[in-house]
């Protein structure tokens, strides 16, 4: 086999077979095949496409790549859900200790990234004490106990895939479903779930900006995620505007407390009673969505989930009074309003330019050398489609230098307030099952 | 400026300027952009092209990457003709000495090249003491004296284009017309010529399979060439059947030979006539075709064209008595018939097998590691649309070993005989000047 007429044949717009594409993953992650040929290859994928059965094969070919996390010790079907990422999207926190306090397990391998706030297991530590540095026994107990863990990632996962990502990031093809979709869903599936949830985002603040592109994504991480026997959903949700109201990484912990109580804000509220109930079916734990919605609410409303919340946070380390007394999570210097100067409806909040913003505070990184500071961060007062009085405050900016012109200058350019009426966006754009 | 920005914006389809295609072709040269760039950008040019200043950017960077040969020693419009390659094509040598006994002056450099039989260089060298390695001054020197030379490739020429298409060869991107165009033309400016004729071939024997092809790749060329100020045109010509009768190298020296004394094969002559025609015109010694024809007819028949060869081999050290001997040349050990199966009439000498069928007898490099046996080779004695007898040879094989069975063989699968008559191919498809 020669990796030239591989390439050929994909130029050529012919599907590999499941030997040709087990060559190339093979051979690039052992080295064999330089990156100038898998380069050149990824760029005719761009424009050839790839077929569900070559989706599926390349998916596995970077699973095998490396180690796979073995979750069989753990009870019960282990439900992951992955969102392609946003601006402000606190989901995870509150959606784990509310799908966990409904008894489906959610241990979670998550990781810092690159972006406009931290990831996950950073946000996580503006909880002082709180770790994820956990032996793999420790995580599959703490999952057994209490129903849910996140862990750091560590072992050889998906190897190819890193490779992989890294020669696309500077060879111009990132931007290819069927790359994306082997990319994320081999990472998924060798992190041990039976089940996955996709949250695929859609609007100025995602990766996919168009509802097109985002349905084209979904539809195509379910199709393997099937076909490869992990029963798999996606929901499109809008990323028109930050979801919630915090983006910073203390302040979306806060948000996140708040959702567990029943009193976060609105749409991300709807987002984890969405994807939850998702999780739940799919986690065998309700027959129907709206059977378990319901069990979500409940947990919310008396209280259950808030509980395996503080239960997870003490269990890795952390200090749980921060639940009771959020002011205990790290605190920026200075808080400044950003006052409306005209009164009308919200148009716009770019959601792009506003994690931008966020990142000019501190609060996420732009390369990974980059340090984060957790405490900074943006709190939204509006949403598109409220109404504004002028002078009210748009958004308070937590920050810890006394500038923030640039900041709010920012801000001023992106959230567009129009003297018309203005429809909230819908925010589940769709559910895709195959 | 960064490479990545540039491989995103081709293969968005957008023109690269001309500042871009510098930077990525001198930063690829001097080895500060990696080959797994480069070959993203080159598959992103195979699917999106390049539109007409483009390639002229792309070639004048090749050519300003390296040395430039500086003919204004010469007197006189030199005029370079250049062949995209075929089976038994010995077009080069009569050629030369036609148009330089006319007056127009012929600086060759040349190669030895891969390929069913040797470059022109391994041809010339069947005349025993003939050579290559010759001195610039003495280059100019003899064109100035006689009118034509042959000198080996020497001096870093395009180094760009040595290793975009190294690159090319082993990542799929060699198929692309923006690329072949800019390559081949490229290396025809930096060898200093001002005018340029090129002989495009298309069928079964050539690269281009497909008259399409062919005219899409002589239109970019002539394009390429006139825009930078190299007077360019171009003719396709046939070669779904090997030019002449004589496949192999002292085989074709003598059949140049011949062609230069007006009795070569009627297809190789009319091809002489009409690019050497060409050549006359743009090297101004004749302002119509007709006139510049007569003036070739003439120096064949009156023996001028014989001449210049004459003192052309002795110039360059070679024994000029096989031009009246021609048994004096490198002669194979054996040689045997190709009898006609069946009477008929020929339908297909198909090009490329034959030429394979040359190879095999050893006429041929398959890497530049092989050696050439310079006797061996193939002459037809039929061409396509003859008539034949059962019986009757088809080919004569000039071999240095005694089974030949395979070669037969396949002789026998690639020349097909049909009881229908069959009209010969059309030679000189067409002629392109824009």
């Amino acid at each position: 086999m020669r990796m030239v007429d591989i390439i050929e044949k994909k130029r050529n717009g012919e599907a590999l077979t499941t030997e040709e594409i087990r060559f190339f993953v093979n051979g690039y992650t052992d080295g064999s095949i330089p990156d100038y040929q898998v380069s050149s290859l990824m760029m005719a994928i761009y424009f050839q496409d790839m077929n569900d059965r070559e989706r599926a094969d390349l998916t596995m070919a970077m699973v095998e790549s490396g180690d796979q996390i073995d979750l069989s010790g753990i009870e019960g079907i282990k439900v992951d859900k992955h969102s392609t990422g946003g601006v402000g999207d606190t989901t995870t926190l509150s959606l784990a200790a509310m799908v966990a306090a409904v008894g489906v397990p959610v241990a979670k391998m998550s990781g810092r990234g690159l972006g406009h706030t931290g990831g996950t297991i950073d946000k996580l530590e503006s909880i002082e004490g709180f770790h994820v540095e956990i032996s793999n026994e420790q995580f599959i107990k703490q999952v057994n106990d209490i129903k849910t863990a996140v862990i750091g990632q560590s072992g050889n996962l998906t190897p190819a895939d890193k490779k992989l990502y890294a020669l696309r990031d500077v060879t111009g093809t990132v931007a290819s479903i069927p790359l994306i979709a082997s990319s994320i869903m081999s990472k998924k599936i060798a992190a041990g779930a039976d089940a996955i949830v996709l949250d695929v985002k859609t609007g100025d603040g995602a990766f996919m900006k168009s509802l097109e592109d985002a349905q084209n994504l979904a539809h195509a991480m379910v199709q393997i995620g099937n076909s490869v026997g992990r029963k798999t959903m996606a929901i499109i949700s809008d990323m028109s505007q930050p979801l919630g109201f915090a983006i910073g990484n203390a302040l979306e912990v806060k948000e996140a407390i708040d959702t567990l109580k029943g009193e976060g804000p609105q749409d991300l509220m709807e987002l984890c009673y969405t994807l939850g109930s998702q999780m739940v079916v799919l986690g065998g734990k309700a027959s129907t969505l709206e059977e378990a919605r319901k069990l979500l609410e409940e947990v919310v409303a008396n209280g259950a989930a808030l509980e395996v919340f503080k239960k997870f946070v003490v269990a890795q380390g952390g200090d749980a009074s921060v639940v009771d007394n959020p002011d205990l999570l790290p605190q920026a210097k200075y808080t400044c309003e950003v006052p409306a100067k005209s009164s009308g409806y919200v148009e716009k909040i770019e959601a792009d330019d506003v994690g931008v913003a966020a990142m000019l505070l501190g609060a996420g990184r732009a390369t990974k050398e980059s340090t984060i500071d957790l405490a900074v961060g943006l709190v939204l007062h509006k949403k598109v489609g409220d109404q504004v009085q002028e002078g009210e405050s748009l958004v308070t900016i937590h920050a810890n230098s006394e500038d923030v012109t640039e900041v709010m200058n920012k801000l001023y350019e992106h959230i567009v307030i129009s003297k018309e009426k203005v429809e909230a966006p819908l925010l589940i754009k769709a559910v895709i099952k195959e």
